[in-house]
């Protein structure tokens, strides 16, 4: 029998793992709670009508359809077993393995206040992006319904919270869907009266960014309509709107559509594997993971993405904590398989080095800030160049050719005539499931 | 103030009576469940993922954007006052009118067995289509994991209840999905052994169409590799199966994946319309209109399309009932809507005329049959022209030239490489919302 590599999770990290042990003498089960691998980096734009689900989510199955020595399964793990090297899924199924990859990512981080998460949804998954949809598009539909003005107004004021990649792209997107997707299609208000505002708590937006890149972002931002309130820490969220403390006070936000892009959280797998291995958790509860992002004490373990807090060990520099972007989670992955494949054949495994090719955060049409690693020195632009740069680097990383050229005749279609064609929210009367669910 | 239009529902119905009233002098209110407009002749393309659901469901304000006189909003009317004019909505709001057009549709029907709804679930809305999507995409993950044969073997059972257009529809494309989508794509399982059944208490499948265009349809059904039990009654459905009765006896189906497809029933709207007016319903529930499509006594309230039991008036011929399809529906709007014109004008009113163009049903890839009433006679035909014809004819009527473009490629696509972009399901770990909250 050959030997067992189990990766948990198929996003970036795990589905690069996979694809890097094509050749290797081994059989891989790749386990995952969904059936699909998702194109995360535009998820936002399923959240804001842009595109269809289909189009940046992807059958993991179909993905390995070539691929013989993968086994896709749908299933999530609850518990690992490090010594008798084995997990458990949820419905109490068993799968062994030989060398474990966990690349179980991250989810949303409400700080300890969870109570928020019902009034301001964050944005992970498919399921997160119907609902932000649903609660956007059903804002203007219930304005259009509303006699009384300060309700109407409440009803199209938008808050953001968090100014990172994802509050970024959200708040610019909704500032263009009220400027210019929708009006002319309602008859009793202006969706241009809408109010979309961005709370970030620190100083500035894009803290990844260089400073006067965060400072363009900033005011890309402003001339799309997007209200941007930096140092602004949130003290309370409810079905009516958020409680925001600034240097001027406190200030109240009416709102009925916040959405969360704050914080984040490693998976919950992570606390099962400190329970199975004893390994450090950091605050954010990220596994702290060796040079080789293998487990102290366990070297067929390794954990990869969202969930590791790893360092980047590059030759003769300080180690360096590795950031939590795509890059760097596909870096890993391959890092990953091929200490597998140097354990196999006998050899010492390597240290992880990310490489470092840039950074870049689109704005809303015509804008983004782009900042590129090259060996001339850092090169760094915004607006339309860096907006045309940003999405075809998108386009390019999308995985399968229909996809990508799907994407760009949906850009295209939504930038020759603002409409965004996947305004369909499909529970009748507005309902949500979630909400059945918790009511 | 210009006469007040109130107009319930924007299926082919209630869309093509506000388009018919574009240059009327009055004031239109669309009011829908939903946010969209859907093409249900291509819904059971979405679920069985072959389509995503923006492709064939388009927001309704947007598709009235360029007709001013049009208010869309979105509601539920839970009762009619017919003396006083107006509608409640489901959370009270009252909207009143001049001319009422009742265009509320219709939903499945179990025949008085609602408990069958859990588990055999029927395609009316979006979130059907999901539904049953995520039931037979599921049933392979699951049958991937399943050790025992026997449990195995039933989840790789699938049954549709209901040898009509959409029965056929989804049977074909089921057994299309078996045998040329998955193939490859699993390691313990053969989706080709996957068994499609098409259970119809009638001696044959189509009953709308012509004897011998049926036994084409079942001939083409069992070539995709469906089996097809005529004159067999449904007597149970669990979470388990089916029972059914044929001229051979009792029989037990064991499946997972149940689709009903076998009943039809009006919209409850026309019981609220007869508790406020004293019309007649029929057996399903269905509006007995007079010959211009107003209820008697009330020549200000119209009632078209599925939840209309309507007649055929041609000058010199025995009245005839209108059948359930789309061009019934976008008839008796155009009618409706002229009928209102007319009596603005002080006119007498005109009977309903309904202009049989002929009847298609497609069976899968290549398979299709057309029943066309030409000057020359009826045109029959059926098998890979019938089929070409029943894709243009579809994508003709598609609303929106980007919808048209987008679903000729996602054709063209999957006929080229048997793939189905849209195997995406949202809920992690195959949680169905809609179950949660049943739980």
């Amino acid at each position: 029998m050959r030997p067992q590599v189990l990766i948990i999770g198929c996003g970036f990290g795990g589905l690069e793992a996979a694809r890097a042990l094509r050749a290797a003498d081994v059989d891989i089960t790749v386990v995952d709670k969904t059936n699909h691998h998702l194109f995360q980096p535009l998820l936002y734009q399923v959240a804001t009508a842009g595109l269809s689900a289909p189009s940046i989510a992807a059958p993991i199955r179909h993905l390995f359809r070539r691929q013989p020595n993968v086994t896709t399964l749908l299933g999530e793990v609850v518990a690992i077993d490090a010594q008798g090297r084995s997990v458990t899924l949820k419905d109490g199924a068993r799968l062994r393995w030989d060398h474990l990859i966990v690349a179980a990512g991250a989810t949303h981080s409400y700080f300890g206040r969870d109570d928020w998460a019902a009034f301001a949804p964050g944005l992970k998954t498919l399921q997160d992006a119907f609902e932000i949809r649903r609660r956007v598009l059903l804002a203007f539909e219930a304005a259009e319904r509303e006699d009384d003005p300060a309700r109407r107004a409440a009803l199209l004021q938008f808050v953001v919270v968090g100014g990172g990649p994802t509050g970024v792209e959200l708040a610019g997107t909704f500032a263009e869907i009220a400027r210019h997707t929708l009006p002319g299609e309602f008859r009793r208000i202006d969706p241009r009266q809408a109010r979309v505002l961005l709370v970030e708590g620190s100083p500035r937006v894009l803290q990844a960014m260089p400073e006067a890149l965060s400072e363009r972002a900033r005011e890309q931002l402003t001339a799309l309509g997007v209200e941007v309130k930096l140092g602004a820490r949130v003290t309370g969220i409810d079905a009516q709107g958020l409680d925001i403390t600034t240097a001027a006070g406190a200030e109240r936000l009416q709102s009925r559509c916040i959405v969360w892009a704050a914080g984040v959280a490693a998976s919950p797998l992570g606390r099962a594997l400190a329970a199975a291995t004893g390994c450090t958790l950091d605050r954010a509860g990220r596994v702290v993971v060796g040079p080789d992002l293998s487990l102290p004490g366990f070297p067929t373990i390794q954990v990869i993405g969202d969930l590791a807090a790893a360092q980047s060990h590059a030759p003769g520099r300080e180690p360096k904590p590795v950031p939590g972007v795509s890059p760097g989670a596909k870096q890993m992955g391959r890092c990953a398989a091929a200490n597998i494949r140097r354990r196999l054949a006998g050899q010492a495994t390597r240290p992880f080095r990310y490489r470092d090719y840039g950074n870049l955060a689109t704005i809303g049409r015509n804008s983004a800030v782009v900042d590129l690693g090259t060996p001339a020195g850092q090169l760094r632009f915004s607006g339309y160049p860096a907006w045309l740069f940003w999405l075809f680097a998108h386009v390019w990383f999308l995985i399968g050719f229909r996809n990508r050229f799907v994407v760009l005749l949906d850009w295209a279609w939504a930038y020759w005539t603002h409409d965004r064609h996947a305004r369909v929210v499909a529970t009748a009367n507005g309902a949500s499931p979630a909400h059945d669910a918790q009511a």
